[in-house]
């Protein structure tokens, strides 16, 4: 397992392991937009990263102010923070929450960030018949017993939404109950825009409710750091009370500028591209036997068939550059389950091709 | 006052107070290396910027190692964070101390980060015959009083440094009361090897000492924040299991790395203009009456000549294009306290030419 800071994405580990340069592998363990940044990214980068010499904006007004108009919610409704986890950090210190729930397999940060900080965890596991979703009276339930409840949406590993209805039950129960619910929209840009099961516009209807966004997928700046979190002023003011004062670097913000700056042809092409792409993958796989989850995100979860294994799958793909995802470690997955990212066109064929190979017993 | 986030170098609020652009002022309110970043950092960004596309290493392995070579301490000795701010923020979030002391006048951020995770402040005021250094008894009988105790070396805004007798002093203390002896020595770097009165190359001897550097006022890439904390491998664990996954993004890391191979004549050649131009400022500063301290570092704390105060002379000279900052608000200074930063002969000579004639009444 090449998973030894518990995420993917970490090519030096995988250099390490494998004998070549961090950035010659073809990474399919993060889930990044293939297309690049925007051309509007570049351009004020190219340039731009000279800002290095002055200190970040604090108040990160002139990026609030451009999300605060593209989400249409207030200023007073936004944080800005260093990539999405440090605005679920910043949530966990500012309600210090003694038990958080979370469903099961998500994201392991909800799980780890809420062990970092003190909290007990409390697991519900999804059902394999709902693409591993968790029935909703389940997680209604689990509300009772948590005072911070994750919820991924779309869901990583699997890519799966909660319905609209759903989310609208849940919402009203944290209400119910007093629990924050943390909707984590990390991945949603990567969905039709229609087909976005999202309450953020009702925001000021749900006090209970947080939702926290990456600008670093969809725009592809991972190595910049940049998300944000959408909830009620009063519970942003205690959030970015334990923000630490420049936590947010320069080019973060400046990229973060430029992001809202793209054209809506450089999210359509995105959204087209991992759609058709994402079918063209999962065929490729299930042609080997291999089962994979419907998700509507940027990645796919899929079940080695057996002999091969999550573990010995990464291992023959690693030595030929290419790296996937183990999501064996995952509570209620098996070690047969990985996560791939939907890539290029180009970066799909060599993908299938590799796999074929190693399938065919050729490589 | 312009520090309506507690700090110097604010020049979007003063943008918007004194109408003109960000990038137009002579920020004398923060202290950056007016040489601007070595070469070598210049060169990796220029196209290494492009590495955004990839997540940083979580593990900070390069930079780790370069340090580890650099400071010659074990890379368990080393916490890379993301700025000084973010040591010292996850000092606090390991130790949970109960009560803080810092030595005032001193970084407001000691104070202000203390009381954002829960602790009690316990100052102590430097003494003005000592130049704004506290007696080395009284901070000893501070020492018994508090968990965490912070101190500048040099400090800000006064520049001044404790000697190694006294730092050894205290170290000692610090063992028999149990208290974390936290050396911020974020300016150090901008005093001649040989004046620098430093414990960091004693730190096995000294289990309670915490140091912690900051790589971007030395080095002038404050934008993308980098600093790092040297203690004994039992903290450094406990502080790394607060700190949030790529916490610190990856081009501070690229240009991390490209600092530890800037050559000497950029370290001398720092050194030298700063000694120079800070005795040249002091001397502008003196001819109008002011009082100016004798600070060592690359910033120099001040006194106005009644009727002036650091607030209408942050007026008079922001008016002008020229930030300073004021310190009216350091517990311990008056309405006539501000600092200057020292910057290249050319900005310096302008910085004196617009205070002259605001002096005279010409402006």
């Amino acid at each position: 397992m090449i998973e030894i800071y518990g995420h993917g994405g970490d090519v030096e580990t995988a250099a390490r392991r494998y004998g070549k340069k961090p950035a010659d592998f073809l990474d399919y363990s993060a889930n990044i937009n293939p297309l690049g940044p925007p051309e509007e990214v570049k351009e004020a980068l190219k340039e731009g990263w000279k800002a290095i010499i002055r200190y970040p904006d604090p108040g990160h007004r002139a990026l609030k102010q451009g999300l605060s108009a593209q989400v249409k919610l207030g200023e007073e409704h936004i944080l800005i923070g260093n990539g999405a986890a440090e605005c679920m950090a910043l949530l966990l210190m500012a309600l210090s929450p003694e038990s958080v729930g979370t469903i099961e397999p998500g994201f392991s940060e909800y799980r780890s960030l809420a062990l970092q900080f003190g909290a007990k965890v409390d697991s519900i596991y999804g059902q394999q018949d709902l693409e591993y979703r968790a029935d909703v009276n389940d997680i209604a339930t689990l509300m009772e017993r948590v005072q911070v409840l994750f919820i991924g949406q779309p869901n990583n590993p699997n890519g799966v939404q909660y319905s609209l209805t759903d989310l609208v039950t849940l919402a009203k129960k944290a209400h119910l109950t007093k629990t924050k619910l943390v909707i984590d929209e990390a991945f949603i840009d990567f969905i039709p825009e229609e087909e976005r099961n999202s309450i953020a516009s009702s925001l000021e209807k749900y006090p209970e409710v947080i939702i926290i966004r990456s600008m670093t997928k969809f725009y592809a700046i991972p190595g910049l750091r940049l998300g944000y979190a959408l909830a009620s002023p009063d519970l942003i003011r205690s959030m970015t009370q334990k923000q630490v004062t420049w936590s947010v670097n320069g080019l973060a913000l400046l990229a973060g500028e430029a992001c809202l700056q793209a054209g809506s042809s450089y999210e359509q092409n995105t959204i087209s591209l991992i759609k058709a792409e994402r079918k063209r993958l999962a065929e490729g796989l299930r042609k080997y036997g291999f089962t994979v989850y419907p998700g509507e995100a940027n990645y796919l979860l899929a079940e080695a068939r057996a002999p091969w294994t999550a573990g010995s799958l990464q291992e023959a793909m690693g030595r030929q550059g290419i790296l996937i995802r183990s999501c064996a470690m995952y509570p209620g997955l098996t070690e047969h389950a990985f996560r791939i990212a939907v890539k290029s066109t180009e970066q799909n064929t060599q993908f299938l091709e590799t796999f074929g190979q190693i399938m065919e017993g050729a490589k």
